[in-house]
């Protein structure tokens, strides 16, 4: 319950890049090499892999574990069910990204089994994917459905919804028991104790591919040098304000959505302490 | 047998942008990025799903399918035929982009029983591509193996091969009861009654790996909007005049392909009305 | 035992461009989309295809393979054997591009099998996996575990290091007769007879993901028009000029490791003859 302040998530920021941990990404095909390339930019170390073989040796060498549904196919189910497990137990952080949960009945049953056996430190999404998942645990009542793997038109958070997305949220993750990070116009963090709002981004990162999947592979690179609450903290600030100087430089030159992604890999490498302490718009609740 | 002008065509432009239909691709691995992110970038909405498990549901919730053979798989080919029988069941308009038809066995069997069970509202490829599709119904005696994925040289559409090829192609899509996109130096587009022609486009689209396949993925997320053969003009038009403003942005900045790649997105995402009525080389034959 | 100059290397450079050959790349699905458009730089056209019902067919009319096993799957891994026995028995040239040898059991596994079974005209790697894949044949006693798919610390090779990685090189080479390209600060290459040393590339190439993948599938094409040793050679300096290029382009821009990575592959597709001669720092041991 302690609260952290720019300082701190400063110097994980530091960290990551002094220890460059092995971040184990099971994710998608369609953005897995901007996955990789924002887990290099941060300062860690990525390897992907998804054949249910090697599942248990490649956990093995990781620091933190992180498992995208984007693209399910039968053989990556049962190779991210034996990383979850053997990540649990043997003590190695992970983060599930439920893409499109809601929309499909194995994007449903993944999370299911992976949250029930094997609890996540980060379980991360947009409010349409985190609803899906709450009502699948009978936490909420009702969910809009999403739009595909985007979030649905009224999910969207914004300064009239707030509050009350914030108590949703903490309650999600106290229920869960594990920290929710929900991305959005504005984010929402919370370890079912404390609640964290960031107001970093830009509109723009809805408008690539990536910018969701990227998020929580940069989240699994922190998850290897600090607590789940910091890591959520830290890998959300650090896309949001890459994000915003990115949309910036786009802007500014006149560019559109192909360069704003490269852009953004740009900024998530040259960031640092002290874009960190000068860019940051993080409130706790 | 209407025609169609460059003001129906900008305002197809705009209407997807407006709607953001959710496009739903099943693609190779090579390209599947772009894809994504040039559906993203004329206002449609990707989603890209895999498993033979969630066909049937990822389909439903999708206004347009998109069936790219770039990369099979077992597992994809069987996705594949259930979500085209599913998307012709639920009148689902859908695109069959039969990349290397011709090369192999599979990449024969595949659209073949795609197009004779569920048939495809725009089938498109390079000239080879569509003259191996051709030969296979008996409506081409021969046909020149294409050099991989790519075009066979005698099958680049020229000045002097632009009539024969136009009466070939009409006769195919006739045939075959559907319209046919054929993109090359000159594209060709006919719904078996109408013929046009665009000589929009730059050949350093051929230097880079998945202009075809955006090309179908973008017609693919036109065809949510607007009937066939105008959505394979649309498509064609916005890819086209794309490629010329960023190969124009590449070669006057002395880069390269790579650099190339990216612009075309760049020009996607900020083609408008304008940029259609004051750039289009269309031609009615 | 000739000796290569700059003059035959820049030769080299050219013809790939004139004959531009069918690579066929077995990839994994992190980098396949770079994978492919360095091969269109470089002057070749690529095709990717993983299944092993074609994969005799897309051999058959390729004119060089490239084995790259960093995301495998047992499709996969099967249509890799199927693909390397069918390329020797029908005088095709492979590299095999062993990524993250030792650090799983069919990592270790599928490259013994292609070595075994089906010599590859080229192996390709960080010193790390050469190491792994010596010890496997008895040609070393010990070797440091890899740090995921990168390479373990005490294996960069540097001037210190270096006469020693040679000699250890040209023993490797000698023994499984198979020209071996280590690339690192310093890369080394011998056919078993000759050791040559490239200290072109920069830094930052180790920053994004594919630059080892990349530089496999350029070896791969230089395969198709000329012998193992002159392609090794070829496709290292190449991808190491335009490394050491594309870094100066992105400092001298304040640009981060996306843009990096789109100006290496608009380096490639400028390279030319004259480059090769200007810039190589290319020594014979």
């Amino acid at each position: 319950m302690s609260e952290y302040t720019l300082e701190n998530i400063a110097q994980v920021v530091e960290i990551l890049r002094e220890k460059s941990p092995l971040t184990h990404c099971i994710t998608n095909v369609v953005t897995v090499k901007d996955c990789a390339n924002a887990v290099l930019a941060v300062g860690a170390s990525p390897i992907m892999a998804n054949a249910p073989e090697e599942a248990e040796e490649i956990v093995g060498i990781s620091n933190s574990l992180v498992i995208n549904i984007g693209t399910l196919t039968k053989e990556q189910i049962e190779t991210m069910k034996k990383s979850a497990k053997f990540a649990i137990e043997n003590n190695k952080p992970f983060i599930l990204d439920p893409v499109g949960v809601g929309i499909s009945n194995i994007r449903n049953q993944t999370p299911i089994d992976i949250i029930t056996n094997s609890k996540p430190s980060i379980i991360r999404g947009n409010l349409s994917e985190i609803k899906a998942i709450a009502m699948m645990y009978d936490i909420l009542d009702e969910c809009t459905m999403a739009k595909g793997v985007d979030v649905a038109q009224c999910d969207i958070i914004n300064k009239d919804t707030l509050i009350s997305n914030c108590n949703l949220i903490k309650n999600i993750s106290e229920k869960l028991n594990t920290t929710i990070a929900v991305s959005g116009p504005i984010d929402i963090i919370s370890d079912g104790h404390d609640v964290y709002t960031i107001e970093n981004g830009d509109a723009m990162m809805s408008r690539i591919t990536g910018s969701g999947c990227m998020l929580g592979c940069v989240l699994g690179a922190y998850l290897a040098v600090t607590n789940p609450l910091e890591a959520a903290i830290t890998g959300t600030l650090v896309m949001g304000i890459a994000g915003e100087l990115a949309a910036k430089t786009a802007r500014d030159n006149n560019k559109g959505t192909g360069s704003f992604g490269i852009y953004l890999i740009d900024e998530l490498s040259k960031l640092n302490k002290s874009t960190i302490l000068s860019q940051s718009k993080l409130n706790k609740m």
